[in-house]
């Protein structure tokens, strides 16, 4: 077999950036679980009728037919889920009987779709959602909460990863006041605006009236609308003193300032929350909240960690589940960071401690001291071969590990810190790293992202 | 839409069952990484031509198509991995010059086969993998690094899980016993000896006639040779009383006996490893060590844990890539177990405490108080509604939480254990609840399962 080459779209980590990518799904893990959220894994494939029930996103689908079942396929009719949120609306309805509502899960898996690879963009990549899901109803308040929750879990990485501004929007609020201005197509003008980072404002406004239907002045206050930015909720007043006047516009300024208000604890110079007001996530059906989140110096990557609310998230004709949910793009996030060597792990195997072997004979013995100290929790290993120490110690340095133990035949021990070179008796029944020498530690370089702006 | 119902052999979990799963995975990992092998995940498909390398698992394969791409297929020629040790052969060829060898890894993932389902056979479930592989050459000492490592991982469930039994045997030995006796297509011998757990020992003497060439005797030894079990090293006795004379066989028996006595510090009455020369794993290019695993009053299942010594693991054709390793079915293990009720968690959520709501106005002050328990490391969630608090309190009861806090308003508290009815003063800055209760705890119930044989 020649050497194999990658696939272009699913990409692959080396062992320290896999402990990169461990490290902080299980920070994210850690803060989804202190939070009260349950943890779901769902298969990775549903009935094609699911999975295409909402049209827009077939051609992103990846079939299923087994090799030998022939073209007509004994399995004709699955394929891989192309995101969490409608495998999670399957589960609801299907296990509604065994779950307690409100129920809140947090859902790490991979996701598949069949798109063109580009940055940012795989074929195959790793989501980390949380939802909330009632019964009938659920209180507003649970918006305030997954987006605290994300915005705490997104936080917790925040000296790790570029600066990220999570920005919130509310569908009530830009809808009540299109609609408020006098449009007749809500959708049309929200669909429109979506448009608003990749396309200039004149456009914008060109738009706005060929194809919303809106006169020159109502497209001006759309356009006004979209700048209004802001970490504190004094876009209320801004709203306010465009003039218009709607009620559902009303109810929207009123969840927005209360989402915005209840992330103020965790913002900090390195993540922001921010009420802004272009944000519409126009094909999705969202009914009020709504949430992306941009990363500093990686614009291109759009956003990372979107999300909103659903009034009907699933529904069995008879029973209705809303739901507000947020979904981070764990692979969009680390795949660019990774490749660019902003973030890495300080060695590429657990191993804490090498057990320097002095010839073969003495393996058992040096078994017993990893032993000894991986039931301290220690993680060790014993050399491969019994080769000269230095080379031995070479080993350890290639691997990045930072502690070579030299065993001496009459029971005396050494142990050497071969960064700084330090060598000291040691007990292996008694003898501890430091701290954060136990497991690899996941380093940092931002010195090549500007802050979030 | 209607109700959905469950995919055959697609297992997915309730939370609770999740939790135990994911507790499960957890210590794996731990006991995985404190023997410093390195977390390896690679991507789920393979191209086709990779997966069909060794034929016999043609009809198992997964084939992906892009719903959009017509019947030529843009992604023609990827399948779903139906293993871990192919895309793991494959990673090993494709970053050689980026790893350190001997390189150990881990790796822990779903898989996927077209089987018909049944008990123990999935079409999608979940693997945990060790493996060690060296450039050139391996040291037959990692053979008992493996199975001592998956050994202690398995022991470290022995609690939660039925008795198991971790069989080895050598192909060594074994080939080296059939060629002494004078067989001349030692495979064929191995092949109908790898059926004997499933026909009756008169067959498989007949078999080993009819399709081995061996004449009776040289039958009879076979099946004498599979009898012998034995947890210590006393089998190799048993073996040279057998009066067969190969250098082989001799080789095998050493390896044979290093791996047991490798493994004995491992062993207790729930858990042991035993020489037992019937295990052949017939199809499978092993070269040396092999192993199976079962699981007290689960015969059904066959082996949930195997593997095995390859001389070549992987090769480009200038370097051999040797490697030893083995391969724990988690799905297999797990989901009979939770299907009958065998493991269980304590709870259905991660919270520990469940902040009572006295009106919706307290919200935001209730909302602090899970934050205070937070930060001492204490899952908490608020209630959803301002219901009596009778309501809020078997709300807590459904979802297995064990503990209430009511807050009040003149800014003392009390928290009540609601197993106990226990209720006292207590401080969100300090309280603790008791250590067993800050997660979900695993339970088992083994009284179903009788102990190993």
């Amino acid at each position: 077999m020649s050497k194999p080459t990658p696939l272009s779209g699913f990409p692959e980590f080396l062992p320290d950036q896999r402990f990169v990518e461990l490290h902080i799904l299980d920070r994210l893990r850690r803060v989804f679980e202190l939070h009260g959220f349950a943890p779901v894994e769902t298969r990775s494939v549903e009935p094609l009728d699911q999975l295409l029930r909402k049209g827009e996103t077939s051609k992103e689908v990846y079939v299923l037919r087994r090799l030998q079942a022939g073209d007509e396929g004994g399995d004709a009719g699955i394929g891989l889920h192309f995101d969490l949120t409608v495998p999670f609306a399957r589960y609801v309805l299907e296990n509604a009987g065994r779950l307690e509502f409100p129920f809140r899960r947090y859902q790490i898996q991979k996701v598949w779709r069949g798109e063109r690879p580009q940055e940012g963009r795989f074929r195959e990549f790793t989501q980390a959602d949380i939802d909330i899901v009632g019964r009938d109803t659920l209180g507003f308040h649970h918006d305030i909460e997954v987006a605290r929750v994300m915005a705490e879990a997104l936080a917790s990485l925040s000296e790790l990863v570029p600066a990220m501004r999570l920005q919130v929007n509310n569908r009530k609020l830009i809808q009540g006041f299109y609609a408020g201005i006098g449009a007749t197509d809500v959708d049309a003008v929200m669909r429109v605006i979506d448009k608003i980072d990749k396309v200039p404002a004149e456009v914008v406004a060109k738009m706005l009236v060929d194809e919303a239907g809106l006169d020159d002045e109502q497209a001006q206050r759309c356009l006004q609308l979209a700048e209004i930015r802001s970490t504190d909720t004094s876009f209320v007043e801004r709203v306010r003193a465009l003039g218009v006047s709607n009620e559902q516009l009303e109810g929207g300024l009123e969840e927005l300032a209360a989402v915005v208000d209840g992330c103020a604890s965790v913002t900090s110079d390195r993540f922001t929350v921010e009420a802004d007001l272009r944000i519409a996530r126009g094909l999705d059906y969202y009914t009020g909240t709504v949430f992306e989140t941009v990363m500093a110096g990686f614009d291109g990557l759009g956003s990372i960690c979107s999300g909103g609310r659903y009034d009907s998230l699933a529904s069995d004709g008879r029973t209705t589940y809303p739901g507000v949910g947020i979904s981070l793009g764990v692979s969009r996030m680390l795949v660019p960071l990774l490749g660019r060597g902003v973030l890495d792990a300080s060695r590429s195997v657990p191993s804490a401690v090498l057990v320097a072997l002095p010839d073969e004979d003495s393996r058992a013995a040096c078994d017993q001291i990893a032993q000894q100290l991986r039931k301290n929790g220690i993680p060790a290993e014993v050399a491969a071969s019994a080769q000269k120490f230095g080379k031995q110690i070479r080993y350890a340095e290639r691997r990045g590990i930072p502690y070579v133990w030299f065993p001496a035949a009459d029971g005396s021990h050494q142990v050497k810190d071969i960064r700084s070179g330090e060598q000291a008796d040691a007990d292996p029944a008694s003898w501890r790293p430091a701290a954060e020498d136990l497991a690899p530690t996941v380093t940092a370089q931002h010195s090549n992202t500007s802050p979030a702006s």
